[in-house]
């Protein structure tokens, strides 16, 4: 049902902000080097040098890819420093970015079939500042890959162990009897709160008839599991329901829940299902 | 003079805000079937579920595009509810979103070849969240189309009838004398505001002495129509344009006329011409 | 090592705001002359107006885009009025918007091969506004040199003198005895001030023991020359660096310089290196 022509996919997550020329000029590099590509920006609006949030939207967002997309990932504090370009080839996809932990749900989700630091200098700009790898080397990298991976891939510099990259500390939330305890990984634009609770995780959430849930302004009681914004009455209560991301999530209908709530961003938050 | 490659275009139109991981995902979802696509953000920028406004800049936006062009749409308050989800075959494009009034203008300006309903899973991902159809239903739905509308358009679903299509109630302006009561459904990035009237209702603007124009907070007297922005003399005065859109603009030149008469979106405006 | 498929490529760079649907109409129009183009946003976010930022963002991107890479540039305050537009063939790319300095930089720094007025209507839009000239004639113009211009570009209209094209005020920053007086030509995202001084003008900055930095609302005393971000202690210090935009930079590790130091866009600034 599809045309047969196949174009070579790379996708972006950085933390340079909207609208920043930078991103223009890494989009400039890649259409020299392949040009019949197709360039998608996941996002560019990850909080500035938040390794972790960028782990996460990567790790919600690179399923939904054809295989063999290259994901140019730059969310990179250390750049210039001795923290190490990498490209990774793992579960169907490749991933460009520095090790700094970024790639950790890709690890630890997928195969890896390989790793190698970026350290070809046939494969950077020819001239390589110390202060913007996205486009003098990661860029670059991604821009070769997408045109050719197989035969790219290990010439891109040596071979690392897998074993050995930078992973960052578990943020799997954790359980303490009827309790979890957990965090918010995100405030979408609607103001819904999306935790970091996986939807499997919990599925007395979605039976219990109460579940507490308290943020550090305050504690709400909540029955009821909604599965679509728009079911139930327009009463103004939170309410949980599957975000789309395949995590729990807490909305209010027609309003604005990070708002009600006072939680934003990184609060932590438990949930606790009482007793029937 | 253009090259003869014809490559499928899909347009999207969302109220998902700037920066959203959603749109890339969506973006990702559509290069896995067709990916030979050009696809084009209209804006992201809708206000959140406000409908009617969706509907306006797509009705002043779609004639620039190719025939063939598929649209997708999402302002979509009640997914998951049972509001349907449709394409629309208009006028020479392909129109794809929730049936809730979005495709109103299309409707009443263009020849309706057909519509469905997209019930067919055989073009949806193969899990369908209650909350995100724009990434399990509608992007597939417009890769799709945009691929081989000829074939797919009616494997989609089942044809409805358009007579039965959700339309807005009508936002046309309304005379009452000389007045015209109308509002603002825009305010541009310059601070002009873009009024619901159309060009081709008001040739007296462009011809009377005076116009006098209510806003809620103030009244001004305006005695000049221009023709672009730079014409005319540096007085901080409002006046009168034919905006691009199609519709009657109010600017202060090199000003912002949304703070200078604090008026913004929503806003209700009467024009009145007055004797001469 | 790339694909041998070139396609042809057209970059904006606009102060229309991010979000605009006029952005994505003006790609529509792209689209319907060109469909096998690739189109990169370098940025919508020049402030509205600003033709020198414009020119200056344009000057440090346009050496990474692929040789033949057609930019379209609508900083356009004089829209409708009598100010010329033009396309340019310089350097080995193309140039598209008004003739109100924004292509000074390419001017300065370029091979000029032509200049022509864009008054061919067999090039624009069928209807032409006064205050849309962005949709209406520099994107077809733009589109079509994409495609073709080896053909295209002397029959856009007539030839100019490029001696006479408007150029700015020279923002070449000036040297007495020790110190340089420049400008802060723009704040990143992640709050440092790129400054107007080229990176080869001032090599002294880089081997100076001390380097005092004059803001309007303070001076700084700068010891530390570093060459990227990570480097040296986490002190909230101010200090130097090369920039990749080949200019000299201000920051503060792991902090926001333009709060820190109380300059933003436009500040003057002195260098002045103090005796060892």
């Amino acid at each position: 049902m599809s045309t047969s022509l196949t174009r070579p996919v790379l996708a972006f997550i950085t933390d340079f902000g909207l609208g920043e020329a930078d991103i223009g000029v890494m989009k400039g590099v890649i259409a020299g080097i392949t040009p019949d590509i197709h360039i998608i920006d996941i996002t560019h609006t990850v909080p500035a040098q938040d390794v972790a949030l960028g782990a996460w939207i990567l790790s919600t967002s690179y399923r939904y890819f054809p295989t063999g997309t290259v994901f140019v990932c730059v969310v990179d504090p250390g750049v210039g420093s001795n923290r190490i370009p990498i490209a990774l080839n793992a579960g169907g996809w490749y991933f460009v970015g520095p090790d700094n932990g970024l790639f950790s749900p890709i690890l630890q989700e997928e195969t890896v079939y390989g790793v190698v630091e970026l350290r070809n200098p046939a494969y950077h700009l020819s001239q390589v500042s110390s202060t913007f790898h996205g486009r003098d080397i990661f860029s670059p990298a991604g821009a070769y890959l997408a045109a050719n991976a197989l035969e790219v891939f290990s010439r891109l510099g040596p071979a690392l162990d897998p074993a050995r990259l930078v992973t960052l500390a578990n943020l799997t939330p954790v359980r303490h009897g009827t309790a979890i305890e957990a965090y918010i990984v995100q405030v979408d634009s609607f103001g819904n709160l999306i935790t970091s609770i996986p939807l499997s995780m919990v599925p007395e959430l979605f039976t219990a008839q109460h579940t507490q849930i308290t943020f550090p302004q305050q504690r709400v009681i909540v029955n009821q599991r909604r599965h679509f914004f728009a079911e139930g009455a327009d009463d103004g209560q939170a309410f949980i329901y599957g975000d789309s991301s395949g995590y729990i999530g807490i909305a209010v209908r027609n309003g604005n829940a990070s708002q009600t709530l006072g939680a934003g961003y990184k609060a932590p938050v438990t949930f606790d299902t009482l007793a029937r």
